[in-house]
């Protein structure tokens, strides 16, 4: 039985450090030369991650990840630009509701949960449709943990002379995405996600020469991100209030990013963190919803036992007390459960996860997995 | 000389205290029944300080303050509605900026920095125009830290059946607005300020009948209050991620501002510490900006010495090395620096900053102030 916090197998807010948390005692002055540094070294270590040093800007933004990617659409698509929206998830219909509420057209193609979009999909969709300027993808969606294949379909929408933005939220910082492999004018990500920060601020990396024609695109003054860069290139500060902690905490997660050794190791962390979580609900009959070849380390999505004795609300509360919070299903046509793969955890956490879920599954006395 | 962190004398983000920064050292499920509680409390407590849980809604928002000033002139001004905006600073000057983005209409009304808009003024304006729907309003303006007198405007404003917004950034939680005495369509503030939490999010007050109404106004997804109030009045939730750490901050900095003594005994502290401060520069032939009738006790305005010898960047470093951090002056046409006397600081750091300041001007030789 665990007295600490729980640990929480979420996909963001997600357990972060200790250190990480450290990190927020200290109260920064954001018109502090330190804390420009600070602000600097951050975007400086997440182009890295990319290899987008010379090709993109990193402007991070105040909010949630949503904030983000709102603001990248809204900058980067001119207001005579056209969005071809891919979807299999909660995700990619949000950036579909973006495009509506900001009077952006936009048009949808959407296939089933458990099935990426794929290459072709997308050369037919461009042309078939030559006003489309800009096409956005959810990289890892997690409404299921599906896997899209971006740099097959980076390459189709460069080749037709179309641009690319990507939700990479909760990929960003586990699965390697090369800014000079794998074009794009936009790659959205969050600090509270596999990079292991808490939440509280979005990042995009704007493609230089799109950031540099995109003045007056925003609908925003707050999400204009040519306006934040602009100003942040000037001053080195932020143009409104950063959130201060959340920045120091996220800095010194990207130093412990660096000292467990970077992508590699923190993709390999998280998936070993879910072959354990994969097995081990094998070994209880529960199945997961992905076929294994669409599956990312990221966040895994369970059907729910078929026996009536299990209730989501009891099986959530009976696992949260043993100390590890899951996360609900999100999909309409079949009752599931997720448990999120990232954040500070190891595949020895994931083991006692699976062993609390067998326990609680035999205390409710569901046998008809 | 101190060898802590600097003592942080600015508007936001300021120091806050250990406890509050210690409620950040747990890492919270967003879905969680306890931070849906958190939340929940959050609110109540924020609403009572404005007596406003039988008239207004408390609508949190993740971001900083000016994001949520944008988000009560999205959702709260219809499409075709007219703002008068109220200008004697920077931050009146941005809200105009505002709907000149979001499309809103607006005009303005500028006065001086040292000269608060009177009722007689709005009075004026609101007759010449009848095409206005809402007047917009800095209460204490940052740039100088002047105060304007919002009870007298708001009853002219209600008067003639127009309403009010009112950008409460840095005075909410220290000078009384009373919801049930002041008419008000918005008020709006944010966690860094006077309630000494840390920075990351904001909150409007919005009157129940008009955020009903509200649907479809907004420009913005994320912005969007109605939806962000509708979702979470449903769900317990918020739409988007939160910062789930700067929400646990307020939330302790909130029962610490309790335990102080609510309103009055902040409010106090900060007369304090701006008297003290005030005393201690004129003991200097130091000179605040403003007329102590218009000075709120929040941040104060000093005129630069005069003397060749002073500048503001050496100025500025050498008191951070004795432990306290100024803030730079925001005017255009005077040289000034700013003292903020709001945070987790009483009147005895008040002392130690004049000192330090004292010490400074003594070893840099400025001699003519």
């Amino acid at each position: 039985m665990h007295t600490a916090a729980p640990i929480l197998l979420t996909p963001g807010p997600l357990t972060t450090s200790a250190r990480t948390r450290q990190a927020m005692m200290v109260d920064w002055g954001s018109w502090d030369e330190r804390f420009n540094q600070l602000t600097a070294s951050l975007c400086e270590q997440l182009l890295a991650i990319i290899n987008g040093a010379s090709s993109h800007h990193c402007v991070p933004l105040q909010g949630s990840g949503t904030f983000a990617v709102e603001a990248a659409i809204g900058t980067l698509v001119p207001r005579d630009g056209k969005v071809l929206v891919l979807i299999n998830g909660a995700y990619g219909k949000r950036v579909a509701k973006i495009c509506e509420v900001l009077g952006r057209r936009f048009s949808t193609f959407e296939t089933a949960e458990d099935q990426p979009t794929t290459a072709a999909d997308v050369e037919r969709l461009l042309k078939a449709d030559p006003g489309i300027t800009h096409v956005a993808l959810i990289h890892c969606e997690t409404s299921t943990g599906i896997l899209n294949p971006l740099p097959e379909i980076a390459e189709v929408i460069a080749r037709q002379g179309k641009r690319l933005i990507i939700d990479a939220m909760s990929s960003f910082g586990a699965l390697p995405v090369d800014a000079q492999k794998v074009p794009f004018d936009a790659l959205i990500a969050a600090s509270g996600k596999c990079l292991e920060g808490v939440p509280g601020m979005g990042f995009v990396f704007a493609r230089k020469a799109s950031l540099a024609q995109a003045a007056g695109n925003a609908h925003s003054l707050a999400m204009d991100l040519q306006d934040q860069h602009a100003y942040m290139a000037k001053t080195g500060q932020w143009r409104f209030t950063p959130p201060t902690h959340v920045v120091a905490a996220l800095h010194e997660a990207l130093l412990q990013y660096h000292e467990e050794g970077g992508l590699p190791a923190r993709h390999q962390r998280y998936a070993n963190n879910c072959q354990t979580l994969l097995a081990g609900m094998a070994t209880l009959g529960i199945r997961s919803f992905l076929p294994e070849a669409i599956q990312a380390p990221i966040i895994v999505t369970f059907h729910a036992p078929k026996d009536p004795r299990y209730q989501f609300k009891e099986f959530y509360e009976r696992v949260k007390a043993k100390g590890f919070i899951l996360y609900p299903g999100k999909l309409t046509q079949v009752e599931t459960f997720r448990v999120g793969c990232i954040g500070h955890v190891t595949h020895v956490d994931m083991q006692a996860a699976v062993d609390a879920v067998a326990q609680v599954l035999q205390d409710m006395e569901v046998l008809d997995i």
